[in-house]
């Protein structure tokens, strides 16, 4: 039986800690994820079952998500015994000090057919956050700077309440030498890690290519991971990828595409592509004052 | 004095008749809208101004939208006297039989600032009709079959009514010799009228490049016009054009591209292709079972 742990780069979601319920890994390159015993968990076992078996899927997307192994019943971190887990490809156990982000993505997290408790819920939260605004939330992050320093890492509940320009700037420390110690990131690494032909951005834009012809399945409430290593990104060896993650609540597509999905992946290539464009930008002075009223106003009378 | 009469060929939204208020046409080309005395109505002024004098819009972006003449105070159609009206090209004046499609863009018609009230009332009709599945909807249409039957003009009612089978059927209708007369449409039109350098789709994927860009405006409620006169289009030459129109919801994008409309506007676009790909598709056949339940389920037990 091989030992298992709880894993040490989890930057969103449920945590295997202090007796919880949460993911393990072992030493093998396999990740652990508790199968939720409630329509989430069946939802992403059939997603999960389905990617498997669904040759419309070009190998050059397929690559976009964690490779599946099955389930498996092990020991549950919460210590109510054996229990039902998705076995996973673990993104993270090829990294050492890997930077890494976990990007909700859609405006909106609930979909069509979820009860209007459900759908409230979601609303709050997509409101309270800027998924409605900007398409995406970010939900979690490490960004490492030094042996010495270690890792940027802001509390969860800080990162709920990122807005508008927080986003901005957590998107530019992410890929700066300086995240923890410099309010003014330098976007050192931006260049290694969202440009170039297998940098972030190039990534982003062959799943928007994806993304804007399937219509097999409508993803709520999924992530992209960014995840990179500083030393080869700092060697000039991007290695940069993206992965998507959590599929508790993918829908079938029923031959529409999934513009919810769609709209927020093209709100965050913009972001990125505007780092790329604009470097040495010091996002916090550019913000638009929040409190401006932002419908259009007539300023003259007519007539 | 130009004589001021009733639009011909209004498909939407409020119309001059019965002494209702609504907008009028002339016989030089020009559309009069009444100015909404609220919000609504400073807002859409307030955009056209904007467009007017926007020198970061590009020329061959600016030819979707109606030319602006600015506003001028003439009799009201309800009989309330002398009103502010904008002036603006009229999209129809050009035309002897146009055949329109009215397309509301977007899958939330609300915006984040708006009032709770005003939010709820949106979204219960989003998710009436498809603006939240499919992310627009048809609003208006009238499609012309000959100078013996007529037009295709579904009732309002019918088509707020429209689900998604219907929204397929409509847009093939919508370039059919036979809309009135037959279930199944031939899409004879399809090639010359949605297809080409000049066809819909090319004007839909220019318009979707410039969104992937822009951060100027957000437009919620606005919707894409579709027009084209089938005589010239069964003598092969297209001239169909697309216009955005329906301003009173625009606003500030604020930095943020809107992925909101973009969404829309990309799957409109892919129905748009899918009947280029499959003209003689019998929509009326291929629906898939609106009462099936979407989400994934896992068919057998795990473990």
């Amino acid at each position: 039986m091989t030992m298992l742990k709880v894993p040490d780069h989890q930057v969103a979601g449920h945590q295997a800690r202090d007796g919880m319920l949460g993911p393990l890994v072992d030493d093998s390159g396999c990740f652990y994820k508790p199968l939720q015993d409630d329509e989430r968990g069946s939802t992403e076992l059939a997603f999960y079952t389905s990617l498997s078996h669904d040759n419309r899927i070009p190998n050059d997307i397929r690559q976009f998500f964690p490779i599946f192994y099955g389930t498996q019943l092990i020991e549950a971190s919460n210590g109510t015994g054996l229990q039902p887990h998705l076995v996973l490809q673990n993104l993270m156990s090829d990294h050492d000090k890997p930077s890494v982000m976990d990007v909700k993505i859609g405006s909106r997290t609930w979909y069509p057919q979820a009860s209007e408790a459900y759908i409230q819920k979601c609303l709050k939260k997509d409101k309270e956050t800027t998924s409605l605004t900007l398409g995406f939330r970010i939900s979690g992050l490490q960004a490492y700077e030094s042996d010495e320093s270690g890792f940027w890492k802001p509390k969860k509940k800080q990162i709920q309440g990122f807005n508008v320009e927080d986003v901005k700037l957590a998107l530019r420390k992410f890929v700066s030498s300086n995240p923890i110690s410099c309010e003014e990131p330098d976007c050192s690494l931006a260049a290694t890690i969202y440009d170039g032909t297998d940098g972030i951005l190039a990534q982003l834009e062959k799943l928007k290519e994806w993304f804007e012809d399937q219509t097999i399945f409508h993803f709520y409430s999924c992530s992209v991971l960014m995840i990179y290593e500083k030393e080869a990104a700092t060697a000039g060896r991007s290695a940069a990828q993206i992965k998507l993650v959590d599929f508790a609540h993918v829908l079938k597509g029923e031959g529409v595409i999934d513009h919810n999905f769609l709209g927020g992946l093209c709100s965050l290539i913009k972001f990125v592509r505007n780092i790329l464009n604009n470097p040495r930008e010091c996002t916090a002075k550019d913000g638009s004052p929040e409190s401006e009223k932002k419908q259009f106003y007539l300023e003259n009378g007519y007539a």
